[in-house]
Parts: C-alpha cells; structure tokens; sequence
C-alpha cells in the first residue's frame, strides 16, 4: 500500500488512507497512517512492523529439565532469563530451521524432536509483531556459538520450577511466559493421549 | 540522557553514546541510539518507548466467569478476544485506578476487590513495554463507555476454558495468555492458603 493508491481501504472498523515512513533499521519499520478512525473523525495510527517473527524453543532434556539463557536487555536496561530466542526473516528461512538455528547458537543444543505450540502477538495495538513457539526434545549438547552481540548466560531447570516461576512473577518476558505454559500443557495431553494442532496464526 | 552529556553510560555490556529522536505520538516515542556494542563494535540501538505501562484485567464473576472483550486490532488486522486493556499513563493514575476506569469503560464492570499478578515484558529487545495484570473480584455490572475509537464486543467465559483457550492457541494475546493463567494460579494458591506478593517490576 502507498500514498499513490488512489482507493482507500477497510481495516476492521477504521478506514486506511495513506502511510508515511518514519524509520528503518535491520530490525524495525516504522511507519505513521493517516486514518478514518471508527468513530469517523481523521486520524493517525503509528505502526511498528517487524521484519523477522519471533521464536521462542522450549528444549527439554530426558530428566525433565528445560534451558534457560540470562541476557541484559537494552530497552528496559535489566537482566533477564527466557527460553532460548530469536527472529526468522519473513520469507526467508522456514519457523523450524530459525528454531534449531536459535537454540543451538545460544545453547549449544541440537534436538531430533519437534514440536509445534502455536504463536501469539506480542503487543497487538501497536506491533505486527509475532511469535512462534516450538518444543524441542531428544538433545544432544554441543558447543554454543553466540552472535557477537550478544553475551548470555545458560542454565537449566527442571520445567515445572520454571512453570511457577512464571505464574509468580520471577520469568517476566512474554515468550518464555506462553512458551513454558504451552510446553507443559502440551506434554500434559500428550500423555493422556490428546493431540491437538497450533494454528499458524493469530 | 542527550547527545551533549560528555560521558557515555553503561547498559549491561552496551556502552550508550547518545540519542537521536526519531518519531513521537501520543502512544509511542521511537528513538536511535548509537552505541559500542558487547563485541566493541560501533552499532545503532533502535528503541520504541512507550508513554503508559499496559493494563490488563481479569474479572471473575461469582459463578466462576472472567469477560473478554472482541476487537479488530488494525497492526495485524484481525480479530482479537482478550481480558480488558488499556494504558496507564505513567507518573499520572495508579496502576490500581487505571485498572478499573479500563475494565468500567470496556465492560461496564465494577470491581470491589483486587488483587495484584505481577508485570511482564512485551518486546523486550526492541521496546520498554512493560504490562501490569490485575484480578477483580465482587463484580456488579453497569453500562460501559467505550472509548469512540474503539468498537468491542463483550462475552463471559468459565476462566477454565479461557485458559484452555490460551495453551490451545486460541486465545493468542500476550496480556491475556500471561494474565488468565496467572489468574488461576493465583486462585489455586488462595484455596491453598498460599499468598505470594508480585514485584511490581520486571
């Protein structure tokens, strides 16, 4: 969609007129609309547009434990432990070789078993942003090979420790906080004989 | 922090150098740092603030009901079932006065007892969105008065399915999925004489 298109178009309740460019870096695109607003006054809506989905690994070992990796994060400027994370290009790569590429670079660990567990948008009023979680078993551990940015901390606990940590405030990052629940209620019907597929969007 | 502060500031393993302002709208401030990055490489750090902590709401009726609200979310435009949200605009309300104008101008609902589930990160690699999740109890119901730039339906769930609807991938929200389970958790330990406080930070 430009400014040069001459039709508008309907977006649920708001009326789409044109879009501006405000800034581009590797990661983000941002981009302000001019808009028909549901209540039909003019208006604008700031969009922030991803360019990779997230993905989060939940990797679990055969003694029930799950990978960890600690991480400053700039934005907030804290400390954080999350499941193993990362982007995958749109269009490029497929969601499960990001997966495997992601967990093995920051982890070391190579897994024979996957798991699809759906995705969620992260903070829908103002990102297009995504996030696709993946349930990895039978690891083999190897040699991590971090990217140069980045500078983690790895450790394991058992899944269901990481669960309540979750549930009680501890693990406060949004990917591993739908990935950890989603693994465990889906090893949960997995053992009771359920299976039931991830849709691929929200 | 600006450009003409002499000295650069640590975060974590980045060493910040200074700001550029990129774009502001009521919702969102998108700035450019530049910094040394972990590996002592020059780089750029693009950063979306934004002006209110997120606020999300789980109201629980007597018969063991929570409300969600329907909306067409224009960033990804689809259609969205989530607990009432909206925004605290910070160093204004509290999180707690916040929490039920939200839930009052969505739904209609007034809540006489609450009780805090903890924060968590969105997007914490590229923005400083933090989200606070609140249970409401005693519930009488009034009439709503939505904001006019928003068109929602309201339905009532047992918070049981909710939640299922959250692992299954059906609800796909992020302050949802964090605050349904987070919610039934807090319950469970209630029936169990567990109190546990949240940190009010990530």
């Amino acid at each position: 969609m430009n400014a040069s298109d001459s039709e508008s178009t309907r977006i649920g309740p708001w009326t789409w007129q044109n879009s501006r460019d405000i800034y581009q870096n590797p990661w983000i695109h941002v981009r302000e609309d001019k808009v028909i607003r549901p209540d039909g006054e003019e208006g604008i809506y700031g969009v922030v547009e991803f360019a990779n989905w997230a993905i989060g690994v939940v990797a679990l070992d055969a003694s029930g434990r799950i990978v960890l990796v600690g991480q400053h994060r700039y934005p907030l400027n804290y400390y954080s432990w999350e499941i193993p994370e990362g982007g995958c290009l749109k269009g490029s790569d497929t969601l499960e070789a990001a997966a495997a590429r992601e967990l093995r670079e920051e982890t070391g660990v190579e897994a024979k078993r996957w798991d699809y567990l759906g995705c969620f948008t992260l903070s829908n009023a103002v990102s297009d942003e995504v996030a696709h979680l993946f349930l990895a078993r039978d690891l083999t551990q190897g040699e991590p090979s971090p990217d140069p940015t980045e500078v983690l901390q790895v450790k394991w606990e058992m899944l269901e420790e990481a669960c309540r940590q979750v549930l009680e405030g501890e693990i406060t990052e949004s990917i591993s906080i739908a990935g950890l629940l989603r693994a465990k209620h889906f090893l949960e019907n997995e053992k009771a004989g359920v299976k039931k597929e991830y849709k691929r969007g929200p």
